[in-house]
């Protein structure tokens, strides 16, 4: 089996983590992002900084038409909240409809084209959006669509999709990625960035600011 | 439950009469076409001409950055036999790594944004070219994993994916577009048209003429 593998990269702390941990285990490593008209599209110019720090084998960014549907990519407002504690326990408008399994899909294709044997995402069923494609029953059901897909699948070689954080806390992913000498001050997570600074409101910047906090560890990037 | 539905549109005979057969069961359709770099790009031609004759409620086209891995896509020679009988038993270089999948995932995605509750694809698991992706278990298998990725799903307002085609020879399938006043004319099946003129030779004429020589139907085309 060789260990060459596709990792998703976003440019997001959980996707730079999960890069630094197939690196570490000395997977040729293949990044892909994407640009699908996301409002903070920033985040391919933090996925590319990564890529200069952590250097993996190439790194390809794909143009894809979207749709839409989203506070993410359209001009809708990201939800805010005050504490992690007020977070409503609801999938929120920031969900992207089909987002992960298009990624997935596309991955998996290209790493039939590369002559991957795995996958590497960063999805996190923990300290999440609810979102329904980060949870391992989709994991779990789209590595069995994958294996009837493909050319390969049918043969009997079937894509690993690697999932390291899904099991994790935002605390104990930044403790990892503070062992594998991740830089944070190159991640993106807010939904909505103004300048160079994060709204320290949205779900995903209130989930990084508690994680950095229990892992009593400085989050080196600005706030609003 | 609605009526609308996305309709796999590649501008081909087959996915020609799958909308045909959608708007026949009174379903408002929503068609959705790739640029995938495929080198018949010709057939988005042969979309937008079909969309013209059938009336779709909407047609969108996707660009797609691509990876490639196939005939159709890089530049390798498409296989050409004299007859269909010499047509190998084999998976052909005119296989394009996870098409199906990145297609009906984005179909499903887009379903989910525009509020429709099934999708039609026209793929064929009879006289077809042994692709692992046109298959029953493979659409099985992508049901599932639907389910589990979106909002929608989990929910249990399930997507549904139509394939009328799926068990029929070419044969049957050319009687029913007959049936439904497809214009064949305005369909393109051949791998490597030259100027307005289909190959004749490549498993995709093949297949379409002995469809057209059993259904006892002229094929209005123009071959080399």
């Amino acid at each position: 089996m060789n260990k060459k593998t596709i990792v998703l990269l976003s440019g997001g702390l959980d996707s730079s983590v999960v890069l630094s941990i197939a690196i570490k285990e000395k997977f040729e490593t293949h990044c892909l992002s994407f640009r699908y008209q996301q409002r903070h599209q920033k985040e391919i110019f933090f996925a590319k900084k990564q890529v200069l720090e952590q250097k993996p084998k190439s790194h390809k960014i794909v143009n894809l038409d979207f749709y839409g549907g989203s506070s993410l990519t359209d001009n809708l407002d990201v939800p805010k909240h005050k504490n992690v504690e007020l977070i409503p326990n609801s999938i929120p408008n920031t969900y992207v409809p089909g987002r992960n399994l298009i990624f997935l899909s596309y991955a998996l294709g290209y790493a039939e084209y590369l002559g991957c044997n795995s996958i590497f995402i960063g999805v996190n069923s923990i300290d999440y959006s609810g979102y329904p494609d980060c949870r391992p029953e989709f994991i779990n059901a789209f590595e069995k669509v994958s294996h009837l897909s493909t050319k390969k699948g049918i043969q009997g070689n079937k894509v690993i999709i690697h999932t390291p954080l899904i099991k994790k806390t935002k605390k104990e992913i930044i403790k990892l990625g503070n062992k594998n000498k991740i830089n944070f001050k190159n991640t993106l997570s807010c939904y909505s960035p103004k300048n160079k600074l994060a709204c320290g409101e949205c779900d995903a910047c209130l989930l990084r600011l508690k994680g950095f906090d229990e892992a009593n560890i400085v989050d080196p990037i600005k706030y609003l």
